[in-house]
């Protein structure tokens, strides 16, 4: 159970010095999720639509999902979501404090964020370079088996029998979107005779035929394992240096840098249910339901599936293998097959973001002009917005609903629905929700920009 | 030419009196429009949809169309559109003061509709008993020729060779919306043997067998004609008693209460292009341009109309004989055919007004919480509002573009974009337009009722 270990130089005896069971899981929550249009969008990403129901009637995400299905196999499982900076306020939202978050700087491919988490884990969080961390995407859609599997993944992997240990999944048609494993022999763990990161459909098909499983994604090893490899690559002494630095690194995947040159793996067989809902077409396939939010279809639709997330109601007659989804961003009526191609569509589309899930709320575009936007903000009870002014707009802001406290250049008011504040070019703000506060908050100005926001210290 | 006309007791000698092409040309604009949905709504027919594409390149409506058409015939062609109370304002928008307006109290189907406005022009706009008048439905998409023979079905009519003159239209299947009308001969102009208003589908079959022809909704008699049918079956003394006891009217057809009983009819076979733009089905195949507003579809859309309202994008990928349409009040995705079925989820939705266009501009509704209402309102250049109050819900008023002026108890000041107008529950106010002005308002209170106005008379 110990052993010489090669990277870093440094001698392990990787038992010793924690709980017996303890696991430190990596969530890798990335993508601007075009895919899954209009829900998704360069500020929220697939995992944090509520589209699953759980068993109080109330809807999840499949971040909150695949959080609550590991806090399910014990609490000394500690989860890191990896992600970008754009996605923090909305784990924080959907998470609070459950979780601890690593987030890259700017978007470099998994290589580099599998990095940047593995130097937090070691530098931010003092896990030891000798501890099995086990990596896993946040998006998979799974039960609890697949968490419970993770978890002899992770000790197959501690015992040292493989650099980097795979979690496999039979594939059920030559995908070109996924790794391909070919293990040396159809046992449940078994050497990986070599990696091939997305053939051709016709390679595929031939990998298939020796035996191969798709790569679900997991990767399992000790910290060190991926530090040395990232410190043979690029220069660094720790996390805070890789972080200024993280621009200079690599943007690939690490199936391309990492997974296809190792020669030392092993993969388990996964064989329960699993999901890569990445699309419109895989996504409605887990859904429990045909409808979610205000919306009806007639008895004629087949294979239909609704998602409304905005107040106005959808009727669906007369299609068959669609899906309708229509949120702040946009309108989606598609056959769900064909749904999958619609990246360059969005691509070209390049509208303004029109909902976004903050750390103390969210925000909703109502009406955009030349010169004034209006926006619905909701701060949650107990959040305040940051202590800030704008040089270029005038706002009107209206409370809608709840009460908290404003301030306007270091006065202090109690504010309550029916209150009005204008708060002037220059004028340094901020409000406090003691209870949900709803504000109608209209922008006046020449140049509206997100970028014209001064902020200052807090004053209150 | 002049003959006895046993209708009122009176000899007619009708065209002495008369500039010798004039012609009083009645548009029945009626409908609540669900068929339509979500364009259409009760306020909203489907006649002011603007979907039609005119020489300069904007949109037209149906009912701009239908006059533009009618106007192109001659000045001399009278138009007065026989409506209810809640289109007056939208037809004022659309046509200015090119036409009169005769607006029933309440909805009473064709017959009543028809009487109000014989007595409309009578009493009203002074036309002598026994002139020809030629009541037209407002929603037939036709081009120009159609309307040159409602003229020679006016002339025909004039003639007095019958008492009721119909148009007829050759049919194409056994329609069960439509009434049937059996011709003596198959000349243009033939005696009609019967008519039957809404046959079933066998029965229609059997008629067109026998050579019978759609009727057209188009009716030309004598003004005197009907106001004395009517005269028979209510009593009135004249325009304003039959408005003030309009409720007491039978609420039928035409078609069933004069038109299945008239013995003396002639028809006038139309052989044009003629389209019942009745249902989305039948509306999109009259639309030039497959995509009208925001809206994108990929290649593999065979037969699809997009028809987006809204400031977001529609997105439609793959979907065959299919018509999206999304507008304020909710989102159609629907196989064209069965499109025509919607009726009943549309009543089923029951949903509050989102749009509406109004004499003086338009209004939006942006959101809606549980004790607050946010809308846009745009009020046209020269345009203004009555003089009002709330008396149980505050208002905020945030001038977003435009200038004009503003009256609050009786206080008058200038406004423009940027200002804001806080309104108490109370307060008489006003505005009027310089030029075109938005105004975002949002109105707080714990009852908010479109019934809490109370209106003054003109301040300023």
């Amino acid at each position: 159970m110990s052993g010489s270990f090669p990277m870093y130089g440094i001698k392990t005896n990787h038992r010793v010095c924690r709980k017996e069971e303890s696991m430190n899981l990596i969530l890798l929550s990335g993508g601007s999720g075009t895919r899954l249009w209009p829900l998704s969008n360069e500020v929220r990403s697939k995992q944090f639509i509520k589209l699953f129901k759980t068993k109080d009637g109330s809807r999840e995400s499949m971040l909150q999902r695949v959080c609550r299905q590991i806090s399910e196999l014990g609490s000394d499982v500690a989860i890191t979501v990896a992600t970008s900076k754009a996605q923090v306020s909305a784990i924080h939202n959907q998470l609070g404090d459950r979780v601890s978050i690593c987030a890259e700087p700017c978007r470099k491919d998994t290589f580099a964020a599998i990095t940047l988490a593995a130097a937090f884990l070691h530098d931010v969080k003092k896990v030891p370079l000798h501890e099995t961390v086990v990596f896993c995407p946040v998006d998979p859609y799974v039960e609890s088996d697949y968490f419970k599997e993770l978890r002899e993944l992770h000790g197959l992997a501690e015992k040292g029998g493989a650099n980097l240990s795979l979690l496999g999944i039979e594939p059920t048609y030559p995908s070109e979107k996924y790794g391909y494993i070919i293990p040396k022999d159809k046992k449940r763990v078994s050497t990986v005779l070599s990696f091939k990161e997305k053939p051709g459909a016709a390679q595929a098909k031939l990998y298939i035929g020796q035996g191969a499983l798709w790569n679900a994604g997991v990767f399992a090893f000790q910290l060190g394992y991926i530090l040395e490899k990232a410190g043979s690559l690029a220069a660094y002494t720790n996390y805070w240096d890789l972080y200024a630095n993280y621009g200079a690194l690599k943007e690939n995947s690490f199936d391309y840098m990492i997974a296809e040159k190792e020669k030392h793996m092993q993969v388990m067989r996964f064989v329960g249910k699993w999901k890569d809902v990445g699309t419109w077409n895989t996504l409605t396939d887990t859904m429990d339901e045909e409808i979610v939010g205000n919306a009806v279809m007639d008895g004629m639709c087949k294979n239909v599936h609704i998602v409304n997330e905005l107040d106005i109601p959808v009727l669906c007659m007369g299609l068959e293998n669609a899906v309708i989804s229509a949120g702040p961003d946009g309108i989606l009526a598609a056959d769900k097959e064909r749904s999958s191609y619609m990246k360059p569509f969005i691509d070209q589309m390049k509208q303004q973001v029109m909902y976004a899930e903050k750390s103390w709320g969210t925000y909703h575009v109502l009406d955009v002009e030349q010169e004034s936007l209006t926006i619905k903000v909701t701060l949650n009870a107990g959040e305040k917005m940051n202590y800030h002014s704008h040089g270029r707009r005038k706002e009107a802001w209206v409370v809608i609903a709840g009460s908290g406290k404003a301030v306007m250049d270091g006065i202090e008011r109690h504010i309550c629905a029916g209150d009005i504040l204008v708060i002037r070019a220059g004028c340094r703000h901020m409000v406090a929700a003691e209870t949900e506060l709803k504000i109608i908050e209209v922008q006046i100005g020449k140049e509206i920009s997100v970028r014209d926001k001064q902020k200052y210290p807090e004053e209150v």
